[in-house]
């Protein structure tokens, strides 16, 4: 392969030169871009982006830290940040987290040390101290699906709480009581907010039930089947249930399908994120609304003025959910 | 924020011991790395990644190009790569080509700069010529999805033709020859091997249709609404449907229960891909199947292997899809 000194013997130039054209300094004179441009073509010679990005000390590119990409939920985070970034001429470095500290912390360390421009990081395993330390050291960092008080203005994050309070109240406004809830096991702060929200809408509508209304499972639609699984063997007057997500509430009707309940008349069930699948369910999923897209737009742009000390309207960034009505919610009989 | 020279004087050593330290040199003495280490640690510095790929010239990082990461399928070949280079420590780059031309050649141009160690590309848009240039520059890129006669052991591809030829019999032995085809408007290579396995299909049983029972769509559930509803609208006597992929196929059962169809005794329906969705459609779809998730394996496996020059067995690289049954098709009554 041709090097950048092969470039100036040929343009008979010197390396210093080459090098100005390759990184567009305004010092370099027409005459010296059309020469390198030549030779450079002749050669077939390759700029180096990592010589590039030395110099520059900026790589164009955003990185971006998610669970899992092959999940549709990040597959739209992940989308709505290509798309910001290239409105900015800008590419993408995606790392995968896996919901697990160390990978998490690997991935981070991996994007910093590749000089992204501007970071957008959905860490939900690392300490609130240590997301602090990397805000610091990376200006153009921002967190979405996180809310650490001390970062005014780097956290975009939803109102789990809300969202899980609205849709136990849509099941209570259609007449249930009895309303089971479809957890997830996984041990983040989203589990224990949506948890509360549920809990709080049963209680302000003087509604007691007993935690075996609550089954715990993965946040997928495995978990959703174990989950609706052990309620169903426990015998109790269920008539709603409340799911963690789409993927959970596709596996609880999954298994009440399988045990021919008729739904929604036997059994409502709301979901959480209003996904791609959402739409297909049979029935159609009345969920909540994770306005995803959007969020991961306003984050990316904001890591990117952050970037270039650019000034950022200091707004609200708690999202609300809310509710889309489809067909798996029915009047209790 | 501290640099290498910083380092230097902190730790009482020269810049180029410091390189060395950081760049895991054997000439680095252990008293030189026992200060540098001790230095960059006070200090807070952190090697740059760039700095260290220039030296090493390899970044550690996996390169994919994929259409459009958020769909599920796009999703799961990212994975299945990101899999494999965390087995070897490496991480992943990706990039969106949208199956377009330019943003093909874009993103490929800055994987290849960016010095990733192994490249899997999955290109719709570019000419074998373009692409056989790039597999000659990078000796650890494999291309996915695709099949180019001039680069045996390069490529992994799935037998579309095949997969559609597959799908039809599959209908016609359920008493079925009043079938359509729910097609792609995308212009690929795949849209046009599919369809040639359509028409083989139909030929090899004597079963002769007119082109009216092809109806094109974008390949997600709109199109699929669109193409189904077109097909619907001509007042076929139609009773089976082969349609180009999940999407698709999901698109034409909701167009269809909207119209009342008794599913699936009054229309069967396969698709193509058994993506995540084809479990949760109403009726569970029938569907062929798409090793997606084996061949990006193995794709980045042949691809790490070719970036160290090791021996690639030189297998068969064309997958077989596979027939899986579930409750979409039904006998001819």
């Amino acid at each position: 392969m041709a090097t950048i000194k092969d470039v100036a013997k040929e343009a008979g130039v010197s390396v210093a030169t080459v090098s100005r054209v390759i990184n567009k300094s305004p010092k370099a004179s027409a005459a010296s871009i059309a020469s390198v441009t030549t030779a450079m073509k002749k050669l077939g010679y390759r700029p180096n982006a990592n010589a590039r990005a030395l110099v520059s000390q900026s790589t164009n590119t955003v990185g971006v830290l998610v669970s899992d990409v092959s999940d549709p939920f990040f597959g739209t985070l992940v989308k709505a940040v290509d798309k910001v970034a290239h409105q900015h001429g800008k590419h993408i470095l995606v790392g995968n987290g896996y919901h697990d500290a160390e990978e998490e912390r690997k991935a981070i360390e991996l994007l910093i040390n590749s000089r992204c421009d501007a970071l957008v990081i959905h860490s939900k395993s690392l300490s609130d101290e240590e997301l602090i330390q990397y805000a610091e050291e990376v200006k153009g960092l921002v967190y979405i699906n996180r809310d650490i008080p001390q970062l005014p203005g780097r956290c975009i994050s939803l109102d789990n709480y809300k969202g899980a309070y609205i849709a136990t109240e849509h099941l209570i406004r259609n007449g249930h009581t009895n309303i089971a809830c479809v957890a997830s096991s996984h041990n983040i702060e989203d589990v224990d907010q949506r948890l509360e929200g549920y809990r709080d809408a049963l209680k302000a509508n003087n509604i007691t039930l007993s935690a075996s209304y609550i089954e715990y499972g993965s946040p997928d639609s495995d978990g959703g089947e174990k989950a609706m699984t052990n309620l169903l063997t426990k015998s109790l007057p269920i008539t709603a249930v409340v799911a963690y997500n789409d993927n959970m509430a596709a596996g609880s009707l999954s298994v009440l399908e399988e045990n021919q309940y008729a739904l929604p008349n036997q059994m409502s069930i709301i979901g959480f994120d209003d996904g791609l699948i959402a739409r297909y369910l049979h029935p159609k999923l009345t969920t909540i609304r994770y306005p995803i897209q959007m969020m991961a737009e306003k984050a990316a742009q904001i890591a990117l003025a952050l970037s270039k000390n650019k000034p950022v309207e200091t707004e609200p960034m708690v999202y609300s959910p809310t509710l889309v009505q489809r067909s798996s919610v029915a009047r209790k009989a």
